[in-house]
């Protein structure tokens, strides 16, 4: 019994179009994975050890899947038993956000929803990425259903014995060079060392993810300042103090390897404050005074200085606002975050945007990277500015929109403004490990329909194109996340040249 | 001398894909017509007369093709004469908002506009809706042009004297399974009752939509609540007997058949407010005092307070905000509304839907359908809603986008996202009876069309899509309109079987 | 050696489509440009002198050119190298805002810039109007590339030579039929008045354009004031002479032959202010005691003024909103505008034109034709206004949107509600001279395949196809601009007749 995708899958119907798309995609299939911007733990490839079961690899740690079942619940209802029930029972969530810890459920009975589930996900890109993974990854014999969800379940059970299943040697089957994980300012970054440690630490490698400290309207601000104050050595609880720690936090996330920031607010807002003002706020936020608007203006402010010391220190900034956390509270206070109730809201950059770009848009060494989840944004303001600004690039279409009809629609309205050499290259953002190759492997196909219908078109040679296929599948990502200016020598590690 | 229409109209050009939406469009294109949300008046169905002429039936009527016409007056300024004289003359507005009857043209001098007016249509689904009715349902012999249109006139008006063309009669050859009317929360559902005597009660049944009693700062609200007052027998003068009057009307409908009601205001704020301030603003609004943002704010509340009404008595809430009625207000003071002046305005859900969906997201009984003239919102806001909330479904694209590309983009921004049983089912939202086939048939294949590529492009298999394209057609918007939990049972009819 | 551009390039690519494609574009290919809005400096045609070098006839005028040669330095830090500096050496901006001249670089050198810089444009309109400007009009033998630079600087120079290349020479050649200029309000028209001497005056006609006036809230309104009372021999510092300057500068443009005003003001606001208010504003202004909002409440209003005017002398009103003009202050203060650092903004129609519309919308001799650069309004906010109000027309696509992938979204986001007929026809909007024929070119090429794949999906006729490709290409652009009332008879030629 086998079970085999369509080598063209995600290619372009028409037989001339597919033909033409095809010979794209033989120059970029099997190129490296540079995979600059996700959210798997470290301690997973620092630990290596086996993956305990398929439902807690494959369907707990990914709020796409969760998020699908909880929508799907036979009757709207049934939320406690199929779905935020089964968010515990599935495993998401973990400890919940009052402490306790919620039952596991038994991971059989886990898989066995999912497969039920399985048509809920058509034409989605997770049924995509999953046929990628049970098909090529696990060499399973047939897709997900109720009836075939034992015979799966053993499947994948089996393989996660074998010593090929484990992390690292998935990484290197996978063709990784190099895996960006994300992590608080102040992690103390165990993982990173350890992998060092084994030589590793050029290929997974810590980004600066400091949301939270920035945010200093949000509850728990003062318990991440001291974390902060701990992690840096240097007290944190006074403006100039708090801009230290954080120099510090970004140079010991250098020393380990990291090549960007992250951050995500909920605006994209980078309006400067004057000196005294932003310390008038911080010291306000430190009382737990901020009026109404305060936290938002320092939230700005504060990026804003991240921006600052990314012209200094050269790490990649990252920015990808617009998402309401958290939509249903009562869900999050239950069973925690990162279940897929978190909602893009209407997105403003053009104006947002202006404070940082007019002080370092044209800065040598810096380097930003906006995210969206707001297509709105792609050809009246990101294309625009990513098409004049030296210092800016888009970033890959990502979260809700790394799906084929999604990426095609952010090529079609970015690439006539701001052309193709203006982006980040792809990013696969996921927590799911297995599914770093057919995220990649789905971008890389998008990506080749795109440029082959501009070859059937007369828009552009086949020759360009496929020299374009490679700077989108390897060479962006390469050059959009460069060794920062401060990183120890044996950090710069030469990049592998690209096989053709 | 015969007009035929391509079978294959609408359906993708390449042959590869067009074999392939052929066959999947041979699965659904003689499934019955479930009609959920629409504005057919009842007394249509309970008289059951013969129409009176071609203009009547098939132009007055339909504001789609009123704007169109008025929007091509030959010179600008030839709105008195081919315009908004002609609405009068159209017979739109009927009764103006002075109260003074306008004076009826002559039917066939009509008939001439609208077919001089022919190449106006072209590339909108108004022609491809008149091609069917004309072509389809009353076998004209040629399209429309000022040289056809006498013959045309007289072919249809033959028709029209048959008995084969009654509204009964065309209800049955159309195939229709269930019509939903849309009606006033004070009507006394007089039409439904006579239908219910000749044992069609349960084929055309009501739909409660209260948009007037909720909007407390609008003109002639007190004039609306001596209505509900009337008709509900509470007096609702007060804001508890409001609430009850509301209770006991929304009774009625459910005893009268209706699955749903239906809102439509300008924002879908549902922000529900403390018990002594919305009683405040209630009493406010009685004396006419309601200060600036008070009638929004009254509105939202209320329309919070009618979700929890769906969630007691189980009618399926169906939100469709953001159209800004009657923009020209000179023209609709002189003629009237629905003249298609009604403009759309940016919207936002997210933020809008949060206090309703945190209070009945995961509430068992509870269904919200959320329609949008906004595109913009449909990958940014509804998708990532209706893919995470049990109880949301999308909507299906309407009013300005019941077209074939824009129901493509529809899909190809919903379902990445969202998937395809997140969302309602078609609904044709048409008070132009004749063309309810053209409407669902236009759908089917636009369907037919986006499921086909996802087969070409082997993201969905051949089987799936059949059964997808059954779903869309008939099954969700069955599911999504269920009986409500409160309902007699004998209106609990068997919903037919697919029938394959 | 020979450069052949494929002859149906941009047309699709499966075979049925594109064998439809080509026979509309048979009919469209040869017709004459209509150029009712653009940029080109009228003395370029009324000197008639020869070009002096390729860069600064093809590099430097042209801002998407500079903007993303200058987005692509290879280190973000070159900006003053190869970027701002080369912008001076690149001629872009000439004189700078101080008023000290920039020097001038070597043309040969900034030809080589271009062309090393060429792979930047893969995939975007730039690269595909160069191409037909290039192979087209000066028959170069190579594409742009480092290797091929001297090369082609050789070619286009020699040819630059000849009085073939001379602007009156290639403007017969490129079959152009009329072409307006955009000209501040107080311009005294000379070039135009040669251009009259010499039998040219109809067909190179001025466009009025008045927003440094409108914007009284802006530094050196006052200058405008004192340029317009000059130039109109009416005390413009009083809200009646200002109003009365206006009529009379309006009035010479009449005369000069302009067919319609063109106003680009951030929001598209035409609120109408009470007289009262509307003075009391002005003699603010005029103090420089505006108050915060007073500036923008003031200049909706003389916009709506506008229209009034519109209304009485019959010319064409334009309006594009929604651009934040030098989104980097610095680099503007330094080098000037127009450097493709104008980047829009969200934009609101529905309730901005409601003033004007519901004055004017329906007025016999009133013409608005509204372009955007935020494609969001599209489907929400323009093509419903367009396919309601008589005067209004919906614009073509430009500036960031006149693309291949843009326009077919346009058209696809707008034909369905507004139809074909309530477009303005093409506009080129451009300053590249020698790219006209390039533009207008590339939108045929797009419209055919629009309306080429209605025709597939038997959605449209091919005769209609053709002939909505005929109104596309050049009879709704002679429509839209018609001569206005108070024209005087020796202006109002005839159009030709269209030549199938």
């Amino acid at each position: 019994m086998t079970w085999t995708l369509h080598p063209d899958r995600a290619l372009p119907a028409e037989p001339g179009l597919r033909a033409i798309a095809r010979g794209i995609l033989d120059a970029t299939e099997h190129l490296p994975i540079v995979s600059m911007h996700g959210h798997v733990d470290a301690r997973l490839l620092a630990d290596d050890l086996p993956f305990t079961d398929p439902a807690s690899l494959l369907v707990t740690p990914d709020h796409y899947l969760v998020r699908m079942l909880v929508s799907q619940s036979t009757s709207p209802g049934a939320i406690r038993d199929a779905g935020v029930r089964s968010n515990g029972s599935l495993g998401v969530g973990g400890a919940n956000a009052r402490g306790d810890d919620l039952p596991e459920g038994d991971p059989r009975e886990i898989w066995r929803r999912f497969c039920a589930g399985w048509p809920a996900f058509r034409g989605t890109p997770t049924r995509f990425w999953l046929e990628h993974v049970l098909a090529e990854v696990f060499e399973a014999p047939v897709p997900p259903s109720l009836e075939t969800s034992d015979l799966l379940y053993d499947h994948v059970s089996e393989r996660l014995t074998s010593a090929e299943y484990r992390p690292r040697a998935l990484f290197e089957r996978f063709g990784i060079e190099r895996l960006a994980t994300t992590d608080a300012a102040s992690d103390p970054l165990t993982a990173h060392a350890r992998l060092a440690d084994d030589g590793w630490g050029d290929r997974v490698i810590p980004t600066f993810r400091p949301d939270d400290l920035l945010e200093a309207g949000r509850g728990g601000w003062r318990d991440r300042l001291a974390e902060l104050s701990d992690a840096s050595g240097v007290d944190a609880f006074g403006y100039d103090g708090f801009l230290a720690a954080m120099r510090a936090r970004r140079d010991a996330f250098v020393r380990a390897g990291a090549r960007a920031t992250d951050h995500g607010h909920l605006s994209a807002d980078t309006t400067r404050l004057a000196d005294a003002d932003a310390r008038r706020l911080f010291d306000l936020a430190l009382r737990g005074d901020l009026g109404p608007g305060d936290g938002e203006a320092l939230t700005a402010h504060l990026l804003f200085e991240q921006a600052a010391m990314s012209a200094d220190d050269g790490l990649t900034m990252q920015l990808h606002p617009g998402v309401l956390r958290s939509h249903d509270r009562g869900l999050a206070a239950r069973f925690g975050s990162d279940l897929g109730f978190d909602i893009p809201v209407r997105t403003e950059f053009t104006r947002a945007l202006r404070p940082l770009l007019e002080a370092f848009g044209h800065r040598d060494g810096f380097r930003l990277i906006v995210f969206t989840v707001d297509e709105t944004t792609y050809s009246r303001e990101l294309a625009p500015l990513a098409g004049a600004y030296p210092a800016m690039r888009l970033g890959a279409p990502w979260w809700f929109l790394d799906a084929p009809d999604a990426i095609r629609r952010f090529r079609e309205a970015t690439v006539e403004t701001a052309g193709l050499r203006n982006t980040s290259g792809f990013v696969d953002d996921t927590r799911a490990f297995c599914s770093i190759p057919a995220r990649h492997d789905l971008a890389r196909r998008a990506d080749a329909s795109y440029l082959a219908r501009l070859v059937a078109e007369h828009r552009l040679g086949l020759d360009e194109a496929i020299d374009t296929a490679i700077d989108l599948a390897v060479r962006l990502a390469r050059e959009s996340y460069p060794v920062p200016v401060g990183a120890p020598l044996t950090r710069d590690s030469l990049t592998p040249a690209v096989a053709r």
